[in-house]
């Protein structure tokens, strides 16, 4: 029985897959300031025509194109793993495996899309990216996929996990990429934020804003704004990690996993791995797939499913998702990749219908999960990744208490080894539970009242 | 063509390569402090028996315990890789090949070893062991293998390395182990060199003495030392490393490599690669074998063959070795596992022989080099490997001078994602070149005056 369970390069999927393609209900569309549907030509300041035309696509495969792949191969295909040392420890007949997407040189999921971005940037004559990052893991994915190709990168990174995670920094640089503490003093809304609240944590809102910002003020016409997280397009690239999965259970006999798990911060490392899985599941199969968030930012288990900007400053589009409002600002918990206020809406339209089963837990316990995982499997994984990990130990003992010899996959997101921080804190005492008051939940999503309010029409199939 | 080549489990070699079976002159005993050949006996408070069996062994090949095998599972077989996008770069026709040891979950080669010890130590029932660890790759492999075998651990850590490095230690503490700077305030040794030396940066010699000190004087005979390199069972250990290469070259249809790079700070990565070639150049292959070291530590290259003491207290036996002088205190360059006085005596035997190449590197070379791999093949490689990298580039770019299509193999022994303080320096400019003045060098090996000399006779095949 073999522990890792490996693709060859040849095997790597030619084409990404697109729920938007099966969804029962369909999206909704953004919404301009006017609250009418906005057009492709509105976010053409934003970003390039190419990923713009990805963004609204409706095709269910698009095709990698090559230059891509010739990237990717540096880790990809990425290893499906068996987690036989956590089952042991467990005593669980549940079969864990986890599809291990922190073989990339930046250690997680992120530069499925960042490889994806910089090159239909490049392709489109742009020659500056911008973008922001809550723990580090997307900035430096976008830092390293711009160096590949040869683009500028300036990176606005969340002032709490800049100061956590210094390393991530230098890792930005080691690829070319500059990158600053946000809010910073570099905008015009990251002065007007720092002024009213000097000691903010900042949060990826307030990010989002300032390097959108930087984009739409450059005149030339040749910089352009990257999300790693929540877009259409962001899915569609991170579909490539559920599309290897497959083709990996299938290598071991397993025609179907019972249980598929993700941490949901913007909803990419969790929709990479599950939306071929929903693919499956409306057409009939019998999955329960489940988006992992923190008790600290709640979004789709608590938020409410509304029209909302991606961002603090209300420069994006309204986006039909799950949201806990868009001035809100998490507490400072470790993992700051699941710092969001919304989620992407391809996984919010998914929740709605009824297909996902979502879950959130406390810090503290995603820690002890982390620690179970270093003690067995014996890597030291992503804060984000701990919730993923968290969910699965859940699971994985109920299947023990039910006697069920269930499949679980889930995605490894990420290593922790640049977030150490947070382990040092749990091993002292030092690591606090957060947890949303009610209150505070009603104050934070009251920037809701005025906006226009999306369908929630569903199927009714499950 | 295929980037990544990679080994299923059942093809992970199940014994170990002594290369002291081959030596074409046989390696020169350990001396005591009376200058006879130590008996086994004599490290019996230091090491536990079955440790020095395979310390004397001169087997050819020792069978792998299958505990040990269900550890190295976790990320054995380890991939061989094809540098093509470097070779891309270079425009060069060698084609390189690298072992990534970086993939075990403390990112180094040295757990291959670790698990060993701490199995050993655990069969003879020991409950304690103590290391030196110098940019904390040793040290915080070490820590994952006591934690799965459930024994305490406790780690002396060189305290340049500490500083520059906090993160070593909050992984090794995440795995259960106690990791101290050294020199400490635990020790007599270290109380001692701390009064006459506030402010050393410290050295592996140091650190070896206060571990060792803190195993003899545990008087339950429940706590053993553990070396991480330079000594005969660590090399053997580690030759899993080149065993698993020399079958991966044989499925890209490589006979056998033109040019073996390793790093060498103790040796152990280098060996691990080079020995079984090492066996094929005594049996008439055509091989060159370099192990790379620093300007700021030149141990083989302008070191004196003496025997000399692995510490700086002079509490190890004495070795026939290349050494700078078991006092010396190279300058605190940022591949802290470079950072010895000494090296493996298989190794210097081999460069007695004649069998190997040595070279120097200059610290700003290092880091160029590693500069040139994160930009081309995506990585970032830690300040030690950036040493291998160095001298492939260099032997790649005569490659294409020559118009030679040779094939380099060199071992990728850990990923930088913990030490880029060193690439923070690079970027601004800070770092600085070091190389050991012509009279430090004397004064440094002056201590071995009065010792015994080895023999330095060969068999002249070389």
């Amino acid at each position: 029985m073999d522990r890792k369970i490996l693709l060859n390069e040849k095997d790597i999927p030619k084409r990404w897959y697109n729920l938007a393609a099966d969804l029962p209900t369909p999206l909704q569309p953004p919404l301009g300031p006017d609250g009418k549907p906005i057009t492709p030509d509105m976010l053409a300041p934003v970003f390039p025509m190419n990923i713009i035309e990805q963004e609204v696509s409706t095709e269910r495969w698009i095709d990698i194109p090559e230059p891509i792949l010739d990237i990717l191969y540096r880790w990809r295909p990425a290893p499906l793993r068996r987690a036989v040392y956590l089952e042991r420890f467990l005593k669980t007949p549940a079969k864990i495996y986890y599809k291990d997407e922190s073989t990339s040189p930046p250690g997680s999921h992120k530069p499925n899309t960042a490889v994806a971005q910089a090159y239909y940037n490049k392709e489109f004559g742009i020659k500056k990216i911008t973008t922001e990052t809550g723990a580090g893991q997307w900035g430096s994915a976008l830092a390293f996929a711009c160096q590949l190709f040869d683009l500028k990168c300036k990176v606005y990174m969340v002032r709490i996990s800049f100061d956590q995670k210094p390393f991530r920094k230098i890792m930005m640089e080691t690829w070319g990429a500059k990158c600053v503490a946000s809010p910073s003093n570099e905008t015009e809304i990251g002065r007007k934020i720092l002024k009213e609240m000097p000691d903010t944590p900042g949060a990826l809102g307030i990010a989002i804003s300032e390097a959108i910002e930087e984009t739409v003020r450059d005149t030339t016409g040749k910089t352009r704004y990257s999300l790693g997280s929540v877009l259409n397009h962001v899915m569609l690239h991170q579909s490539i990690i559920g599309l290897e999965a497959k083709k990996q259970l299938e290598m071991v006999g397993v025609k179907k996993p019972d249980i598929v798990i993700g941490c949901a911060g913007g909803g990419s490392n969790f929709a990479g791995l599950a939306f071929p899985f929903v693919q499956d599941k409306i057409n009939g199969e019998n999955i329960e797939i489940i988006p992992v968030e923190p008790k600290a930012c709640p979004t789709i288990t608590r938020g409410e499913f509304a029209y909302d900007h991606g961002d603090t400053a209300c420069m994006t589009p309204l986006l039909a998702m799950h949201t806990l409002g868009h001035a809100f600002v998490p507490e400072p918990i470790h993992a700051g990749g699941l710092r969001y206020h919304g989620m992407a809406p391809l996984v919010c339209q998914a929740v709605v219908e009824g297909l996902m089963n979502p879950k959130s837990y406390h810090q503290l316990k995603c820690y002890e999960s982390a620690m179970i995982w270093a003690k067995t499997e014996g890597f030291i994984c992503a804060p984000e990744t701990s919730h993923a990990i968290a969910a699965t130990i859940e699971e994985a003992i109920k299947a023990r208490e039910e006697g069920k010899e269930k499949v679980i996959i889930f995605n490894y997101s990420g290593h922790g080894l640049m977030d150490l921080t947070g382990y040092d804190a749990y091993i002292n005492g030092k690591l606090h539970d957060y947890e949303l008051p009610e209150e505070a939940l009603k104050k934070s999503t009251s920037v809701l009242d005025g906006l226009p309010k999306p369908s929630t029409e569903k199927s009714g199939k499950w």
